[in-house]
């Protein structure tokens, strides 16, 4: 089995309201085929859904002010910001903010991100990555004629133990977020028990070895996951939340 | 940018003191070539070094009896190995073990699997990962004669806050375990702050997406990645783990 995973080049910068499946359509031409994944850093979701803050218009709380100070860039704004997209804060620490945010996830800054901004202006996800994911999906569908087609939003997470962040998928349509092994036995024939392949994440991970984070480069095709791909949507990447009832790591 | 991510097939299964490097050069013959990553899933390293302990030879202590009660198999000899293979346990819940290895990892039952194991039988990781990563290098270079070839050993982890599991590094040999974008710029000119991509975590995840875990198909080379691959071992994963001091979620 193999699989080539392959960054579109030539995609502009996003603004606000662009169409960014037709886009991807035209940059992503030759590598669009049946069956392809395509695997969008949210950042260009999320500028052309227009979410982005600008942080003039921002007034900091006091809890805002007080957090900033551990911080490095200092700006209460950007906390205030990362506060109000966020469910909890799970850790407050030298700095460091692990909030999980109103979808459910969990990550540092509720996902609010200052790098690859506009001037004085803070990214946030996207209200509904999965929804995102659907709609331009449905879109690159219609513009390509290449159903089906799967799309996968992503962002970069840390994690609890390991230095480095990860590209990680926030929304899935047309690709189960995980591949169901239960049932299945090993070649000995023993179950193969809690053993879930998290898929649309190994599809995130795996699309960002290809991306140039400083370039911004954000969109990755990958080919040869064709028997993954649906015709429907599927539950998106919201089912890779672990519910709060099963988290021991709050 | 492109990158292919291949599974080798015709892999037999393996037993102690097989020559792991032989074979994987053998079956591998026309994916190899210079700049390839070789991913290998840590049980093929682990049942080559023999690490591999026999059920029956284990006696449970008392703690292990007590949290085998919780457990879906019970069987308080596997969680005695998991003790045993463990620095900390980090959290017992339900019959859920996250431990810390005596490497650093933080993972399920301290990576100890039944799972593709002999019967009556659980695979422990590797001692050295790192140092099973450098050596797989050496042999595969001296086999091959595709210096520099670079040599990443996975297992399948799971994640505080996220359902199902994602192929990780544990050892790695030839490429840099991170990509340090410090110093680097976005395209506005603000300094990429606290971006640190996982290279070795991606790799494994990437390599995770053509591997068939029931098969237990175990190795997959990655070629597009040669401006990564250094002449010289490099830190290896351990340097992915998170000091402790720096450990939010103990």
């Amino acid at each position: 089995m193999s699989l080539r995973v392959s960054a579109v080049d030539g995609l502009p910068e996003i603004a606000p309201g662009d169409d960014l499946a037709a886009l991807i359509a035209r940059c992503g031409e030759e590598l669009l085929a049946p069956g392809a994944v395509v695997a969008v850093a949210h950042k260009l979701v999320s500028k052309a859904e227009g979410r982005i803050v600008t942080l003039a218009d921002v007034t900091p709380s006091p809890l805002a002010t007080s957090l900033a100070e551990d911080r490095d860039d200092g700006d209460a704004r950007h906390v205030q910001v990362i506060i109000d997209e966020s469910e909890e804060i799970v850790r407050a620490d030298r700095g460091i903010l692990i909030c999980r945010t109103r979808h459910g996830f969990v990550c540092a800054n509720a996902g609010v991100d200052r790098s690859n901004a506009p001037d004085d202006a803070a990214i946030l996800l996207p209200v509904d990555p999965d929804a995102s994911a659907r709609a331009l999906r449905a879109e690159l569908e219609r513009l390509t004629s290449h159903a089906p087609l799967a799309v996968v939003v992503t962002d970069s997470f840390g994690r609890a133990w390991r230095r480095g962040q990860v590209d990680t998928a926030i929304g899935a349509a047309g690709i189960p977020e995980a591949v169901d092994h239960a049932g299945r036995s090993d070649r000995a024939g023993r179950p193969l028990v809690a053993t879930l392949p998290a898929l649309a994440d190994e599809i995130a991970a795996a699309a960002g070895l290809v991306r140039g984070k400083a370039s911004g480069d954000g969109v990755v095709v990958l080919t040869g996951l064709e028997h993954h791909v649906t015709a429907d949507d599927g539950p998106g990447a919201a089912a890779l939340i672990r519910p709060t009832g099963e988290d021991l790591f709050r």
